[in-house]
């Protein structure tokens, strides 16, 4: 049937398209039915709503839509049902446990992004994957599946060097400086980064306090050929647009099938021309990978999925037990990061990641000799030079390259928890610092977030301050500190543990 | 927060719950997210769609919300956001392939039925069911969670018998005899049944060509303790409601794990109080169950699920390997099925099969000797008692019960295709005779469908009579012959199959 496209000021998270009752009556239409809309251009794949809001031979096309294709008020469209995709096929054949070839994965792939696959499909897909997996075949022609159906990066620089952190850790800015460091040594680094999703606050939402993060990949590639760097959010991109599909049915069942985890990783790093790929994996308690044998297996496969994809890989195996410095949430970890990068100098545990990854880098690129990178790394900081391609990055990202850290605002309402008793700090829990961080606002209140006053091993006075909230209204701050007396994020200890007496 | 409802007339088939922009992002909702709706009587859940259409301090509640729970224009009510619910646990815990606890069973059923667990959920529940399956125990706990979370009948006379055929078999309108048999022999039998799904006409579209069979729980209390019988659409009542969302995936995905099958039938006789129940699983090429290992093992576990519901089960494998009697379509097979019984003659496949069933129930029941049950059926359908029953019915279900089988409206554009050579019927195609009778028009357009004029086995002359295809549109009709040309549902071959020459 013909329609006339009506723009509707409506969001559903879905492809949905909608129709006059009459409309599907006649076309025998139902609710949740898969239907194309086929225009001379293109065909696109959405669900029916069924609704008086259109009048007949019309169709409303969603928000949803708008933020991916072009549709105009007015504009005749052909809408016609849309059969069982033929990828349903290769999802049961997975299902079965059955090994997958290269075109069936392209199709579900293809598939999924088209939205020809729904969430009932996807999850069942991710289910499968998670109960039967995918070897390292399947994997590599989802990455490049991934790739290949978002948008590609082709930077004229090369080597093209890229640094990515397995999610976890909170107050993990360390990116923000490994990035300077290593494109001021003359290494090319377009770096995408998250937002946070369950974190208190993603490398993107931390450098949105610095820059605007929203870049087209035309300007990415402007800016990168200029100053060799960028810090941007990929999730502006249309890198791998499959994964944030699959990543909505992992996130809802809570898990995540490592071979899609691979994917969702390389197959970024693969549509941005990466060449040197470094992968921090943080270890320990309250992160993704609580084990340092979990992160070596998983290390093989970054590498042995690397070699398929054409890139040299390699894996730092980072301290993840407590938070890297001392800030957790948007503002107070910019400002720490830009401190630090200005100064030289910051707190031990994100100066000395930072130029661990950063050496490694520059070992990896070729600029500074085996065993040599660190030092170099170290160098870079403290010679002002990171500090000063930073704010080339701030410039052409569109920022103010003179933004000092007192400038950038912080949440003024605040509450700080002392030590109840003396003793030494034996644990900091990443969990329940992300949580209370979270409650206070972050990272959608960029000001909201932890400054944590100790660390693990240090030696505390009663009354010594452990960690102040910082919010920007008192209803979350309030909320924040109810989580906190609940949480007890900070564990202080004698230095006797434990005592056992006459048993 | 506080919101005062709107009445939207939009129809998505989920639980869909309209915020305003500026309420959404004071409340940091996103679509898709889960909110749960306080009133002082009941919480019910819904997800996120943001919209304008409602303004700030409104909520959209949808016409799919309306069909299960009653809410008026302006009510206050109170909105807030859900949290992951406790069973997803449950369904991973399936995924890992462990055996689930009777209460973890009942709290995804639950979550199901309040819609808690939304199409990703069950979308996983399902798969897992499928690649782990379900052992006994866990079978029966399902079913009792599945009837229980819904309504139940409590009929004042026992004993209480039914029938269920597992579906596949083109014009199956053998239930429309079999009720009013088993019933006239003095046997109680409340019979539900569904619509077609991806057949042409299920007993419930038959029936409404004689009667309507959209009844309250209630109404068909009072009928079946006043007449012994009904014939009434399932999906009217709320029986096993969990049902209905988990078949959504199921069909989505082509799959049809069999302990859910099992559940999602026997769930339903035990919301109906049955206490013997005769399962009838046609076997034969192009239905479900294609082989009679297949058919012997599913009965099996149906009976085995019977001892632990407390019912006496018996199952018949029938002759599925081509349609029943000579037609398919609702008016069609209702006039078939209203001859049959008014004169007690008619195709031997129909009245064959009719008779058998009711016979092993008349047994079931006690009111037949062992041996005698098919006997004393033939009789009681020859005798005129069971139209005498189906008359009592239609009457008390709203029908006619003097309509005759020439009052019955059918498809007035027809086309006959004839032999192309003479020999015999070696096959008429199950699927092919579906998938014409559907394209058309059938199950909605309820004159549509086919006319068999031959049966297997059957010697034809060319430019004998094969099938006539009825529609009520010409439209339709054309797209009918279109697609059994290609089809081709019914094979003639000479005796000599074929012919081995010199190799």
């Amino acid at each position: 049937m013909r329609a006339k496209v009506k723009i509707l000021e409506v969001e559903t998270g879905r492809f949905m398209v909608v129709i006059n009752e009459e409309d599907a009556k006649k076309a025998k239409l139902h609710p949740e039915d898969l239907i194309k809309i086929e225009t001379a251009k293109r065909t696109i794949y959405g669900e029916v709503v069924i609704s008086n809001m259109v009048g007949p031979g019309e169709i409303g096309v969603t928000k949803d839509i708008l933020s991916t294709y072009t549709f105009s008020e007015g504009e005749i469209v052909n809408v016609a049902p849309a059969g069982t995709p033929e990828s349903v096929r290769y999802v049961k054949k997975k299902m079965k446990g059955q090994k997958l070839k290269k075109v069936e994965i392209e199709a579900i792939v293809k598939d999924i992004v088209d939205r020809k696959l729904r969430d009932i499909e996807i999850s069942s897909f991710v289910t499968s994957l998670e109960i039967n997996g995918l070897d390292m075949d399947e994997i590599a022609w989802l990455t490049v599946a991934m790739a290949e159906t978002g948008d590609m990066l082709d930077i004229d620089r090369k080597p093209i060097m890229d640094v990515h952190s397995i999610g976890g850790v909170p107050g993990n800015k360390t990116n923000i400086l490994v990035v300077p460091i290593v494109a001021a040594a003359g290494l090319t680094i377009p770096k995408t980064s998250s937002r946070a999703i369950t974190s208190a606050a993603g490398t993107a939402d931390v450098m949105e306090v610095l820059a605007p993060v929203t870049h087209s990949l035309d300007e990415i590639k402007r800016i990168v050929e200029k100053i060799g760097a960028c810090l941007v959010w990929g999730g502006a991109l249309n890198l791998a647009p499959a994964d944030d599909l699959t990543i909505k049915a992992e996130r809802a069942l809570s898990i995540d099938p490592r071979g899609l985890m691979l994917a969702s990783i390389m197959s970024k790093k693969y549509a941005m021309g990466s060449q040197y790929v470094l992968i921090d994996i943080p270890t320990g308690e309250g992160v993704k990978v609580e084990t340092i044998e979990e992160a070596r297996s998983l290390a093989k496969d970054f590498i042995e999925l690397g070699k398929r994809l054409g890139q040299y890989v390699e894996v730092a195996i980072t301290y993840g037990g407590q938070p890297i410095g001392h800030t957790v949430g948007p503002a107070l970890e910019a400002k720490e990061a830009l401190e630090t990068i200005m100064t030289g100098k910051g707190p031990g545990s994100l100066v000395e990641k930072a130029t661990g990854l950063a050496g490694i880098l520059l070992e990896m690129g070729g600029v500074a000799p085996a065993g040599m990178g660190k030092k170099m790394a170290k160098e870079i900081l403290e010679s002002g030079k990171a500090y000063e391609k930073l704010k080339e990055i701030i410039a052409e990202q569109g920022g103010d390259p003179n933004i000092k850290p007192e400038d950038i605002p912080i949440g003024d309402k605040t509450y700080t928890f002392v030590a109840q008793t003396s003793g030494y700090v034996t644990k900091i829990d990443n969990r329940a610092i992300t949580t209370i961080a979270r409650t206070a606002g972050a990272p959608e209140d960029k000001g909201a977030g932890i400054f944590l006053h100790v660390k693990v091993g240090e030696k505390v006075k009663e009354e010594d301050p452990l960690f102040t909230i910082h919010a920007e209204s008192e209803a979350r701050l309030d909320q924040a500190i109810i989580q906190a007396r609940r949480l007890e994020p900070i564990r202080i200890e004698g230095m006797v543990l434990q005592r056992i007496g006459n048993l």
